[in-house]
C-alpha cells in the first residue's frame, strides 16, 4: 500500500524534484501540498508549487498556503540559491487549478484528525512554521501522525552559518517545537543531502528521458548548479528535498542513526543548529524518537528520481 | 457607542473581575471570551470563564478555547496565586451554555476579519499565545484590529522574576510577536496594576452590595489576598486584569506614557522582561505604536468595578 | 580618621571631579589612581588622570595603568560624551610625575594585601576590568577590602541602552565578577547620578571660587553640558562619578536600598543591565551584600564638591 | 634546536603524560609548568604537577600556580574522570622543590616578554584562564609568542556536552579570548585526541619498559581506562594532552586543517562549543590564524610517548 504523505514545502528547485518524486512513485500517495514562506515569499512558493503540479499533470492535488513568515524572527529568503521567483531558470505553466481555500495549518489539522490514526506521514522540506503552528493549535496531531521525515539541519554540516542549515536557521523556534514533540522525527540533513549531488552524468540521464518534464528538471538543475557554484563552493548542486521522499519509498536508500536532536535557540554562533548527541551507543526507538540520516545510496536515489520523472511522462 | 472588545484570558481571580467589569459597564460590548493556558491549564481556565459568565447571567457570550501551552517554552502555571482550580476560594456554578466550537485562534481571525475595520479591541489578560498565533495565521488582523490593550509586563516591576511579569515570562515569544506588530499596544503592566489594590475598604464596599455576585467577588478577593500575602509580600491583592477594561471605559482612569517596548527573549536574568525605553522626550503616536500605563485613579477604578457588579445584579 | 580609597577610573569629565573631591576632602585619603580603558583609550585616560592630579598639585599620588580593553567584548569608548581626548574642553597641564611602574592589577593586589585588613575601599568609576582581573588573580582581596563603592549601572535607568549603563555595558563580564564576589558593594548608578546635575547655578558657584582649578572644572562642565544636551537629551550634565566619593565622605548625602543585584550577560535587549530585585522587604546586610543608591542630597553634594575645589586651591 | 614550550596544565592523567613527553623528548625544552584550576582544584593540580616532575627527576623545572577558577562561570571539576586527587590511581612522590613564587600569569608575561620574540610556544592543556588573563594584562605577548597549541574543544565531538569539551566548556570566556587573539592557534581537540587511545597493547608496551616511571604511567592508565569506561562509554581511554606536544615534536604525527574557529558563549545547548567553519576551500595561513587537528598517526604518537618515558628512565 502506498505511503500517504503531505509535502509541506517552499519550492524551490529541490522541492520541485521532491514533488515530482512523490507524484511519480507508486509507493507514495501525495495527499496534498502545503506551502510556507522560506526559499522565497509565500506568494511565490505557493505559485511555484501549483505550477510544478500543473507541469506534472497533477491538478488533482490540493495546495494550501500557510504561514508567510517565521514564528518569531524576521523573514530571510534564499534568493541567492533559488533566484527572485524561487524557481528561476525555467518557464512555469499557468496553473489551471485555483489555489485551494483554507489555511494550510487548518487543512493539516483537519486532514490528519479525520484520517485513520498513524496513516499520514508529514514531509516538511521548508521552514517548520506550518507544522509548529499546527501542533500548537491541535496537540493531538502528534499522536495521529505516523512520522515526520523532514529536510533540514545537519549534525556536522551547515550552509546558512558554519553549523546551521537554512530551513532550521530561519525559523529555529518552529524547528524547536517540531523536534521536541514526541512523534518520530527523521532529520534528513545536510550530512545526507550533500551526498545527493546532481552530477553532469545524473543530469544527462534525466535530460535524456527526452520529455518536456525531463527538460524542465534539467533546466532547474542548470540554474541550481550555477548558484551553488557561485555561493556555496559546490561543483554540483545537492538536491536536498527529494531525499526525504526517497527514504519513505525505500529506507535502504538512506541510512540513519538514532540520537537525541534538539535545536539551539540562544547561540550567538550556533543559532538554529540541530544539536545531535552522538556520544555513546545508539539508543533504541523507545529511548529516542529522533534519528538523523547519515549515508545515501547515490545510485538508488537517482534511479528513483529518474524513474519518477519518466513515469509522470 | 459601546467599545467592542474580545477578552482573551485565563481566569484567574482578577480575570474574573475583568469579565464582570466588561459585562456590567454599558460602554463595553463584550463580543466573546477566548481562553488560553496560563494561570492554570486550558481546561480549567476555560471552565472558569464559562462559570463566571454563568454567574453573571451572561450565557449569550461565546467562549472559545485556545492554546493549551506556550509557543516554545514549557508550561508554567500560577497555582501559588490562583490555586489548583485557577479560581480557588469560591463555588462555581455549572455552565448551562456548552463550550463553543472552533478554536479560539480561528474564531479570533474570523470575528476580526468579518467585522468592520478598526471596530474591535483585543484585551488579552493572560499569556499572549492565542493572539500571537492568530497574527501569524492571518497577518491582516493587525490592520483590522482597533488596538490591543493588554495586562502584562512592567517597565520597572516584576513578579515572576525580578524584572518580568507572569503573562509575558511564561510565553515570551508570543509577547515578542504581539509587541512587534504595528498595531497600537497599550501595556497595562505591574507598574499600574500594583496600584489597583483591593483594600479591606474596597472589598467591604463590594461585599456591601449584598448580591450573590458581590459575595462571590468578595470570596475571590479573600483567597487572592491570602496568596498574595503568602507569596508576594503584599498586604492587599493587586487586581490586575480589570485595569485594561477600565482604561477602555474611561481613559482618564489610567495615565499612559508612550515609549518603545520590546520583549527580551535571550536574557538569563531578564527573560520575558518588557524592555521600555523611557529615555528622552515622549514620542508621538506616529513615531511609536506602544505605550505603557503609569498611574491609576484608584477611586475611579473601584467605582467602575463596584458599579459593574451592582449593574449585573 | 580619613577613609583610605583607591580610585579606579577612566577620566572622563566626571571622573576628574571625583579625583578632585577625593583630593580636596579631609575625610578621604587617596592612596592612588588606577586607570582602565573606558571613556577613552587606556593611553588617553591614563594621561588625563595624571594631568588632573598635576592640575591639583597632587604629584604625590601614584597612577598605575591597567587593562586597555574589556575582558571579553570588543572595546567601545564614550567619545560622544567625553570627546576625542576623553577630557575635551580644557587645557591639560603636562604631568611632571612619570607614570608609575607596575600594572594596575598587580599594584591593586599588592596594596590591598599589604595593608591592614578592611582598611581600603575600592572606588571604581569606569569599566570594572581591573577590579575583576585583580579578584581572579588574588581571590583573597575580597576579604581584605573594606567595601566597593562603584559608579555604574542603574536599577531603573540606562544610558548606553534602554536599561544598561556605559561602565557595565562595555564590560559586563567584569561587572558580573565584581557583583558576584562576597564583598560589600554599593552601586551608585544612574538612578542616583542623574540627580547630580551641574545646573548653571552650581557651575556659577564653582566658577565663582575664582581659582585656576575652579575655572578648569567650569570648563569641563561647559563641554559636558553640551555633549549631554546633544546626545542624551539632558539640559544639565549629570556628574556621576564624585557621587561615590561623596557617599564615602558623608553617607547622608546618598540614600541607599539594600537588594540583590546581578549583571545580565545574555540579553539581547538587556546585556549589561544591573538587575536589582526590589521585590519584598529590604534584606539585612547579613542577607545581602549589595545595595543601590537611590536619592541624592543635592545641596550637600555640591557643597562637598565646591568645598573640595576651594580647599585644593 | 629544541622547541621552547610552556605547559599550562591541570594534571590530570593525560596532562601527566604530556609533561613526561615534553621532558623526555630532546626536541622539546620545557621552560616551566603553570597550573590552573580545571580537572581538579588549583591546589591539587599544582601539587600533581610538582609530583609528576619529581617522579621524572625534573626538579629544575619551575612550577607557578595560576588561577583557581574560571573567569566568569562557577567552577566545575572533572572528578568523575580524574578522581578526587586529580591523579587517582597512583602514589605520588613528595616534591622536593618548593612551589615557585609568583603568580602563573605574571610569570608567563615576564618569561614571554623577556625571551626572544617568537621563541616560546604556549601549550595549554587545561582551561584557558591563565592564558586569557595574561593576554589581557599584557596584550603584547600575542605578538611575542610563537604559537599556541592547545588541547581543547572539538569541531565534531563533545564530551562535557553533546558538542562541547571540558576545557573549553568550563571557561568559555577564557577560550573565546584565546581564540580571538591574532596569534597562530592550533586546536588539538577531541576529533584528534579520541584517536589517541591507550589500548592494552600500547599500555603493555609502556609497562614493559620495566622502569618505576613506566609502571607509574601504566597505573595512571588503569585508572583512566576505568573512569572512561564508566563515564564516557569508551573501551580504552583517550590520552588527550600529549597530542599537543607530539605535534610540536613532529608535525607529521598530527594532520591539521586550517579554518576559522570561535567559541560559543551564549548557547543553551552549545555553550563552550568550538565552532569551526569548515565550509568551502581551506584558507591560507595569512587568511586564517586558527587550525584544527584532524588525524593522528597512532603508531608514531605512541612511539614518541614510549620513547620519552624510556629516555627519562
Amino acid at each position: 500500500m502506498a505511503r500517504k504523505i503531505i509535502l509541506d514545502s517552499d519550492p524551490g528547485h529541490d522541492d520541485a524534484v521532491a514533488i515530482l518524486l512523490a507524484l511519480g512513485n507508486p509507493n507514495i500517495e501525495l495527499l496534498g501540498v502545503t506551502t510556507v514562506g522560506g526559499n522565497q515569499s509565500l506568494e511565490k512558493v505557493t505559485y511555484n508549487a501549483r505550477a510544478v503540479l500543473q507541469k506534472a499533470h497533477a491538478t488533482d492535488i490540493p495546495v494550501h498556503a500557510g504561514c508567510d513568515r517565521p514564528l518569531v524572527r524576521k523573514q530571510e529568503v534564499a534568493a541567492s540559491i533559488h533566484g527572485e521567483t524561487g524557481l528561476d531558470g525555467v518557464d512555469l505553466p499557468e496553473p489551471t487549478r485555483p489555489l485551494d481555500e483554507g489555511h494550510a495549518v487548518n487543512w493539516l489539522i483537519e486532514t490528519i484528525m479525520s484520517a485513520e490514526p498513524q496513516s499520514i506521514t508529514l514531509v516538511p522540506t521548508g521552514p517548520l512554521t506550518n507544522i509548529a503552528m499546527a501542533v500548537r493549535m491541535e496537540p493531538r496531531i502528534v499522536d495521529r501522525v505516523k512520522e515526520v521525515v523532514l529536510m533540514g539541519g545537519g549534525y556536522h554540516t551547515g550552509n546558512w552559518s558554519a553549523v546551521s542549515e537554512f530551513n532550521i536557521k530561519v525559523d529555529p523556534e518552529a524547528a524547536h517545537i517540531v523536534f521536541n514533540e514526541s512523534w518520530p522525527v527523521t532529520m534528513v540533513g545536510l550530512d545526507l543531502t550533500h551526498q545527493a549531488l546532481c552530477t553532469p552524468d545524473v543530469q544527462q540521464r534525466i535530460d535524456g528521458l527526452g520529455t518536456d518534464l525531463a527538460h524542465f528538471v534539467s533546466g532547474l538543475m542548470d540554474f541550481f548548479r550555477k548558484t551553488y557554484q557561485d555561493n556555496q563552493d559546490f561543483i554540483d548542486p545537492p538536491v536536498h528535498d527529494p531525499c526525504t521522499v526517497a527514504y519513505l519509498i525505500d529506507p535502504s536508500v538512506v541510512q540513519t542513526r538514532r540520537c537525541p536532536v534538539d535545536v539551539e535557540l540562544q547561540g550567538d554562533l550556533t543559532l538554529g543548529m540541530t544539536v545531535a548527541d552522538l556520544r555513546g551507543p545508539e539508543p533504541s526507538a523507545e529511548e529516542c524518537h529522533t534519528q538523523v540520516a547519515t549515508k545515501l545510496d547515490f545510485e538508488k536515489f537517482w534511479d528513483l528520481v529518474t524513474d519518477a520523472i519518466e513515469r509522470i511522462g
